[in-house]
This record gives C-alpha cells, structure tokens and sequence, in this order.
C-alpha cells in the first residue's frame, strides 16, 4: 500500500528528499545470482547527472551508491538490496520557502500533509529520480540477460523534432549516448541545442518528448485487466516530475485513424506468429505481442524559471517571484529525463518479466 | 497482487468474460454507511449500455445488477459488496476462433497462458468495462457526498474536434447526456454523426478522445512519488480496452510551451492558496490543488470492422479475414468509453479521498 | 490492502454473509491450465457440510458451487475464476438481533463500522469458510500436480487426546476421512463422540485442537523475513473463526525443552540434506526443510450454546439469554474446523510453491 | 508483494543482514506531525540490545539509529522515513560456513536461493530484529498519542512460571524494565536466571514464553476476514527468529473448556458495552472488544549451544559439530525477544488504527 514502492514482484522502496542526508532504494524480490556491482549502477548515474554539459543544471553530484545489503561475492542473494546515494552538494537553498513557486508542489504538500520540508523540493525534487536510476540500473542488467534492452531518447523540444529512429538498438544506443541532448537525430539536436540556448538565456525553460523503446521484448508480458503493459508503463511515466502525458505506437494519433488503417495485420514471423506492422506500440489487450515497445511521454516546460513570476506568500499575500539569478536549473527537464525514461521502462519489464513466470501451471 | 484489482482502500476486483455466464466485481473497503441502490448502478449502466442508439453496437444487454453482498437496509456495512451481472445477450460468435483478427488480443493470450477462451473476446472484451461501470457507480455516489463530479465527454473524432467546455458541471451534464455521442457541443456532434456513419457504411471504424473532467476535488489527493494523482488517472485509463494515451492539463502541448507560458501563477482563491489558471490540470507534485481535473484519452478506431483483412490462422496459414456482415460491432469505440473513462475517474478519486484520512496524526 | 482478499501469487477475494443471498469467492492467479471441475469442488464442500451427522450442526446445506468465470473446456485459462455457492438453507433467525451473544461478534462489528446485518453472523459466521473450502479445492488440486498433500484431523477434544499419527498420508487420509469426527484415532474417536454428545445434552460446547500435516512440500518455500512460512500459516489459522492458538513442531512444548533437546540434527536423506528429525515442523528461518509441515490449531468451545447466559442487549440493558431450545449449533465446533484447516494450508502453499518461481535468476 | 514489508497502512520495509555493513528499515505510512526523535528510537534500541547483562548474549553492539528521511523540524512530514543502523561490531565469524548448524536457516537458503551469505546468519539472525524494535520505537510513539501501551514480558522459561500480573501498565513496565529478565515476578525471575546460567554453563540452551498485554486498545480496531486482529498478531511474532507459537486469550487452553466456562458475558463498562470477563484475549470475530490484548508467543532454546552436535557439511559429509567455546550466544532467546514482541505488537496496532480511518463513510 506504500505510495513509495513501484512493482510487485520486483518492488522498489524508495525514500530520501533533495535537501536531507542522502537518498536510497530498497529492492525487494530481485531474484537471487544476478551478477552487479556499484560500478554498474554508478555509470547509469553519471548518465542521468546534471553537470553533464551547459544543456542541464550545473550543479555537481558525483553520485555515488552504496549497496548495503543483499549482495554476496558480486551476486544477489534474494534478500533486500539496500542502495544508498548521499546528497553530497546539498546547499543552502536559492529561494525563500515561504514564497510558493508557480508549477511547484509546495502548496499541495502542505494541502495534503499540513506541513512541508521547505528547505528544497524534498520528495518532489527531481533529485528523487536518482534512486529510480539506480533501481533501474540492476533491473537493467536482470533484463540484459533475456536480451531485453530498453532505450529512450529525446525526440521533440518546443516544435523541433527529430526524425524517426531506424537501426537496431546498438546503434540507436550509440547514437543517443553520444548526443549532449541524448537526441537521437544529430541535426535536429543542434536546432534544440539552440532553442535551448535561447530559453535560458531568456531566463524561461521549454518542454520536450522523450520516446521509449524496448527492444527483445517476449510475447505474453503485462496481466490482464488493470495491470496491462501499457498501463504500467503509463503509471510509471506520469509518476515522474513533470511529465503531462503518455501514448504508445500511434497514441493520440489513433483517434484520427480509421480501423483500416491502424489495425496491424498478422502473418508469420520467424516461426512465430506477430503483427507484420506495429501501430499498436508492442501490446495487444495489454499484453506484449513479441514487437518492440513504442512509447512517448510529454515533459512540461521547468517550473523553475528565472523571469518575474507573480505568486503568493504562504500567508496569501501576493508577492512578485524572482529567483536568484544565480540558482541552478535545467531549461529543459526532458533531457535529464531520458535515462529516467528508460530506469522506469526497465522495472515495469523486470518486474512482468517475473510474473510471466506464474502464469502457466506447466 | 491480483492484476484483476484496482485501487487500494476501495479496492474492486472484477471478473468475467464476455461470453460466460456473468460479470462481477467485489467491492472490498468501501466504508460503512453509504446508501446505495441496485437501482442507481442500473442507471449507470443503461448509460455505458449498447443499443442506444446507432452509433453504438445494436446488441440489446439489459445489464441488471445484483447486489450480493456488503448491503444491509439500504446501507453498506463495510463487508465486501459483490456485483453480478448475468450476460444475457450472449450468442454463438460471429466469427472463427481459429482466425487471427488484427487489433486483437487472442494471440497475446496465447503467447501468455498458452490458451486461450476463444468463443469471444474473453477478458479482453469491452464487455468487461460493465464491471468498472458498476463498481464506479458506487464510488460516484460516494464521491458526491463530498461534492465531488465526474464527467467526461466526447471531444474528437477523426479530426473533428469539439469546441472546448465551459460550465458548471450540471450544465455539462445535461448536455453530455443528451447527446447520442456524449459529446458536449451539439454543432460538431452532428458533423461526427455523419462521419461515424460513413465509417460504418464503409465497414470501417474511427478512433476519437475522451475529455475527463472533474469538479470539486479537494486539494490534497494523491501519493507522492509512485502513486501520484495523475499517475493512477494514468493507469486507470490505459487499462481500459483501445486506450492508447492518457494527458493531463496541456499534456502532450506543454512540450511545445516555455516555462513562462506554462506555469499557474498561486493566488487566493475564496480563501485559499490556489492556482490562479489550471494549465496543470489540477495536480501540482502529484497532489490535487483544489482546481478542476482536465484529462484528456485516446482511443483506437474499433479493431473489428468489416472491410477484408490479411491474417493468419492459429497455425500461421494466411488468411483473408471478412467478418459476418451482419456482425455487432462499434464504429467508434471512443463513444461507449465516455461512462467508462467516468467510473475509473471515480474508482481512482473515491481511493485517494479515503486514502487521504491516513496523511495527517491529527 | 483488502481485508477479505488472502494470498499474493494466488489470491482468493470471498465475500457472502450467513444470512444474505450467496457467498462467493474470487481466485486471481491460478496459473492457466489446471484441470478443475464443479464436481471436485463440490466433493470438498460435502466434507464441510453442517449435517453429516449427530456430532455438527443439523443444519441441511446441499452446497454446490458454480464457476462463473475463468474456465474453458474444463481448464483455467489464467482469468479470474469466480465461485458462486448460493445460500439455500437461509431461515429467519433463532435469535434476537438485539440481544449480544457472548463470545458472538456483533458488539465488535458495530464498534467497528457503526452499524451490522443482524440477521445472522453476517461475515464472521461458520458459513463464511464455505468459500476458503472451495477456493482451497483448487488449490489442493494444483498441490497435488506436485505431489503436495495437506491434511487435517482432530487431535483433542476437552482434555481427550487422540494417539499420534504415524504413516503415509494416504493411510491417515483413509482413517481420518472416515471418522464421524474426522480423528485419527477410532478408540478416542468414541470417548471424544460421547463427551462430545455430554456437552450437546447439557446445552453447552467443548474445545478442540486439530492437528494438520502437509506430505511432500520441497524443501525452500516461504518467504524471509514477514513472509515466513510459519508466519503465514499462523495467519491462515488465527483468520479462522473460534480459533485462539497455533503452533509449529514442538511448539509451545519446545519453551520447555533445551537445545540440545530440540535441535534437530542434519544429515543426508535420499541424496539431499534434511533434518533427521522434526521437532522444528518442517521449517528453518521460515524456510520449508523438506520434511513435513506439523502444525496445530486450537479453537474454543462453540460460542452459541443453549444454557442460560446472562448479557446485556444493544441500548446494555441486562438481559439473561436463553437461545431457542430447537437451534442448531455445532456443539464443538472443532470437527468442522479440519477440512477448513486443510484448505487455508492448501492456499498458503499453493502461493508459495508459486511465489517461489520467483526467488531466483536462471 | 515484498517480502520484506509488514503492514498496509503504516509500512514497514526492512533490510540488512547481521554480517553486512547496516541494517535499515524504511517506514512508509507514518501520518505527517508524529514527533519523534533518534534519542526515543535509541533507548528502545537499549532495551533489546544484547550485552545488557550476563544473561544475554555478551556482544558489545552501541546502536544507535540514523534518520535519514522524512523528519522535519522534530516531526515526521509524511513521507518514508529511512532508520539506518551501522553493525559497528561485526566480526569474523566464529563457525565454518560451510558446516551446517542444526536448527539454523543455511540449508533453507540454499534450497531457496541456490547460494547463501556464509558469513553469518544473514537475514536469518536475530540482528535482523534490531530494525523492528527502531520501527516499532515510532510505531509505540503514535500509539501513545491514543493512550495505547504495548508491553511484553517474560512469563516462563523450561517449566519455571511467572506468577500472573494484575495491575496498571506502568506498574507492570517499572517492574519488567528493572528485571534482568524482562520478566514481571521478581521470584520466579531468580530460579529463572539460575536456571539459564545452568544451562549457560552446561553449554546448553533453554526456550521460554513472552507474555504481551497491550493497553488502552479502542474497541473496533482489526478487519473481517483475513486480516483479523489476532491473525495479524500471530503473523507478526511468527515472522520472529526462534519462535513457534502464539495464543491469544485462553489460547491452547480454550480446547478444554466448555463454551459456558468460555464465553465472556457482555456488561456496561463506563457507559459503553464491553466483555466483563477476557477470557477471549480481548477480540470478538478478530476485532477488538475495548478490552486488553492479551496473547502469548513460544519461542524455542536457542539453537546456537556450545554442546558437541552431530551434523553435515554442504556436501552431505558428516561431520561432529563443536562450537568455538568463546562464541556469544544468548542461552535464552526469549528475554531479548520481549521488545521485539512489544514492537511487533506496537506495528499492528499502529497500522490498525490507521485503517480504522476507513472504515465508516462519516
């Protein structure tokens, strides 16, 4: 019933806020002898690091995790696995928390809990995603070794977009990993590079698409009727900060197309029987059809913009918000949004993965 | 553990396929003391019914509920609530459970339990949202005790979009209900008749998007960080039969917008701290901000339609598909899933408004 | 987070009070492909059924349960599988619904939720493990693909011992099935009939113990560190109405004993390392050994009992209670208790045989 | 569906293994303004810990808990708070890893996970409890804020009894916190400790009974069917190292009574109507009357002695079984599992009277 676990069999725990000690994630029910290591999780890490380059916030974090418990000789045991990432460039904060900062969800905790930690955005702060990427990073390797590779990349900032990705997923892996936007389309990055630019130059931000998919992914995953893939996958996405939407293979385009046109046909593929086409995004009925997994999910523009903002104090008094020209944020949440993309992609398939395995009495 | 449950305080486990015996769902947490009717989940279902008209499936399902369990002299007791609807209407299929038909979930099934019910479309039908509906009518009734409303309307279908809604919701019910689409606007809801009509003329089908809106919703609901408001609205409607996308606020357009554009500045509100726009779409963090809750969801065009198609049998031989002419079928699913998207609205809502008891010690 | 649901992997929802319409029982996770039929089921509530003779309740219930949902051509298709057994022997009651029975729950229930269903003993009646006995036909049948065999007798009624069983399960079934009392031991059998028809003449109940043996569970179930078997059982046990007491192996006994007493010493059985004794009960840590599962279950003398009891009614005016000479009442309510013990340890290891798929990588 | 979680409202998740650098446990559920400190949390941690006198084992382990998250300004703020716990005295060990030790859990690990942490008793040991005594340290805080009181003691070791207790809780508690025992009756405390220093010295061990009363529980608390208040309870303490049984009430002793020497009339208590007599333990139909909780746990000698065992190694070898005699051991597991029992107790309560929130619609 935790709000703070995310799978069933495959159960994360996560705990920790932007401006407390440190951040961690206890996994419970990765099943035991799979090799890892903290190196592993630390290179997943330093994807999602802000830092990386001009194009996300300048702050310092050489995350760094800890696996406290349920690893033995490099290998899981089958008990917990505790990581723990201390906050180690927490600073004094750049805002006054009795100001409400438009697009933020200081107001709602206190709404919801009477009470809020207004040192930073606590909870809220997408420094809570580091333990998703670190989770993400051994169910990550759980899938490697089915042959489950999970891939996202930025696709689309304000109106610029990439073009469509075709190649296997080394190559779209090498592509995206190379590109300081984590873009798959070289050109159309140095357009939003500049878009960027602009934005935050202008002191505001711009929101962007990240697109998911997963490649080796097996027929039969997801279970019917509220567990569907696509469902999970859909809660896994619109529980990150600032995501506003998800769909997946054609999504919101369905709804201009006729059943002639978006119905994939079957035949034979390779022995086994698939959608020749695959419109659907990789489910039918909810459950994996043995295609890729298509996705997309919308990213709002960064809350935390530098230009004047008219708010109110928590006492309701109207105030006019301007945040310390100096204070360190993303123009453009989605680009650091992308490795998250993936860590959540790779728990939702780790976690199906394991319950497929109760499906048949056989 | 069950994939057959939603939700975690008023949880509903449902049952049944479309062409067994009945349909059920158990109702397991709602508090004692509600007044509920079999009489006003009938009227819930005579709205998702088909047969109303013809723009929806011509099968005649006089759905009547029968109350179990859970009631004592017209009040809930705090047992479980168990629903069933006999499938009265059930027939001899229409087509050959040996054909694939594209669109559908029969060979997802089998890829995962290695069976499969073939006599219709089982669990995946959309028969089995008759379930959500019942259960989702005691949830509404629950809801409206606190002033809580759901509704959700007909906004697009193929490129027809209707003009956005303005309103107190009892304006808007009226003229959702009385519509033949649930579409809130009468001009594009005629232009949509006829292209629906075309469609089926044409034994082709169209997809469309629901609007869910939802008014007085208490700031406060919903669990950071994995079961967040807009996470669980999320995987509530992806787990609805041809849903292919779930947005909320500007959704998929705040990719396009910047900071300065996208964020509701805070002022007071009656009172209160609130939001003074709702580009958000009613959630901040995850919580709800005592704003409106604007979704939007997208639906495929019906997978069945009448038009030749290329398959293949169970054993991989290709096959020209040409359904019964005189098949039942919708031309447009995205009509029937108005009540639908309505009744996991207020599964989802009647959930975080219990869970919400638990936030605070005082 | 339901309260009526039981299991994670295979998970059993029941609902149904005494004195409603139907109770009925909701299976989400059998695997697909269980061969099961009405009639199997049925067989197992017969062994339940109040009136098969002097020694329980005169009552006459012909249960018989219908599948409604998730079964084709006599195999589980992986859908949930609905179980209906409709209440057919529901008279108005031999009670004052406003009078509390000592030892009965009403007081309970409407501390809890402010109101009951006075009809009869609502959800905590006897009738309420018809649907633990169903659901638990099941899930002995799915035990027994693995040779998995639970079984339950009567061990102890008042201070009248059985004699300990030895032999192979099929055996003690043969012996136990056909006992009036479901005991193991013909000659305390007949001590344990007449004491028993001494307390049924004087208008008063007796307590019992019953003793439960699970043959041929491997080694490696359960779950560190809630979940442990032993923990798991005790719940399936202590859930049961009138039940005051669990314990595995030597149990209470072993606080007497010392180590050197209670140890069971390791050696190699057939190949594998086993326990030579089982004083432990078949577990270690939780863990099931290989060996046996010996447990026992106290349970009180029946709460209804004709004599004359001094009470208060519902405003606490004093009442004596003096019940109606003619009802029907199980005078210990021990012997009806074995076959439900049977099936809540069939539940608990079907969930385990299945979750433990889950425990490790290759 | 993690294994390592316990409770649905107030959840706890634990990690660590005795051997590893922490044991932690993650609390998510706590209602947001709970005051609470790591000094409170440490002195329970005093209580429990080992080396407190001669007659529990002799380690030297200053525990002391670090909060990581989830506190602000002294006060819990509604999101997971994360206890971390340094094993500051983690020594090589004193026995082979690769001999079996009777009654310990290595071989079940291994029959369960395929591989097994050697280098102590992992999950498995009773360091394991140090984080449910920090758990239940917050989980007896907000009890206290209702005027609830969990306490345990020792009531017998081998056939040594305690005298019965009557009296106020903080009576009770002045006389067991003072006893080198835990146990409430200073007379029978002395044979006991003479008792197990024979024991001690014949390199034997000795099992014991843990009496628990819990004070000032609310009529009301505990759920129908399987989450019953006394199923939970026997759930709670079975999930403990060493222990083997739990009655509630009269428990085993139930067995020999007659219903009308069993059953507790109801009266007038203070103007609400209560049970006069408690026979029962304090719950009706598993929830709760008004009245003390009253339930009792087996645990059995440790399993750790210094006597010469027979057993096998890893590879079914026999092999005569010596422990190092300098090895530190408790020779009665039972005195240290009373504030574990308390703190098990203190985390059913505490999730109880959370979901008892739910449980009415006003």
């Amino acid at each position: 019933m935790g709000s703070n676990s995310f799978g069933r069999a495959f159960q994360v725990t996560t705990w920790g806020e932007s401006h407390g000690a440190a951040m961690g994630a206890v996994i419970d029910g990765c099943p035991a002898g799979l090799e890892i290591s903290a190196e592993e999780i630390d290179a997943a890490l330093a994807r999602r690091s802000p830092g990386r380059n001009q194009f996300v916030s300048p702050r310092k974090e050489p995350d760094r995790v800890e696996i406290l418990s349920g690893l033995f000789e490099g290998r899981t045991t089958g008990t917990p696995i505790s990581l723990l990432i201390w906050n180690r460039d927490v600073k004094s904060q750049h805002y006054d928390g009795k100001v409400l900062r438009p697009g933020h969800a200081q107001a709602s905790y206190l709404d919801k809990y009477g009470r809020v930690d207004h040192r930073g955005g606590g909870r809220a702060s997408a420094r809570e995603t580091v333990c998703r990427v670190a989770a993400g990073a051994i169910a990550q390797k759980l899938l490697s070794l089915w042959g489950i590779h999970c891939l996202a990349w930025l696709c689309q900032v304000g109106d610029l977009q990439a073009a469509s990705v075709d190649g296997k997923w080394e190559q779209v892996q090498q592509a995206v990993w190379t590109d300081p936007l984590f873009c798959s389309d070289p050109e159309a990055s140095k357009q939003m590079q500049k878009l960027i630019q602009d934005c935050s130059e202008q002191g505001d931000s711009i929101g962007g698409l990240v697109q998911l998919c997963c490649w080796g992914v097996p027929a039969g995953l997801g279970d019917p009727v509220y567990e569907k893939m696509e469902a999970l996958l859909a809660k896994a996405m619109l529980s990150l900060p600032a995501s506003k939407g998800f769909e997946i293979g054609e999504g919101f385009g369905a709804a201009q197309l006729r059943g002639s046109q978006h119905n994939d046909p079957f035949g034979s593929l390779e022995g086994a029987i698939r959608p020749l086409t695959n419109r659907a995004g990789g489910t039918l009925g909810g459950i994996t059809t043995g295609l890729e997994l298509m996705a997309r999910v919308a990213f709002k523009p960064t809350s935390s913009i530098r230009k004047t903002q008219s708010s109110v104090d928590i006492e309701g008094k109207p105030v006019q918000l301007q945040l310390d020209p100096t204070s360190r944020h993303d123009p453009c949440v989605a680009i650091r949004a992308v490795p998250v993309v993936e860590a959540m992609a790779a728990l939702v398939l780790a976690d199906a993965l394991l319950l497929q395995r109760l499906a048949r009495v056989e």
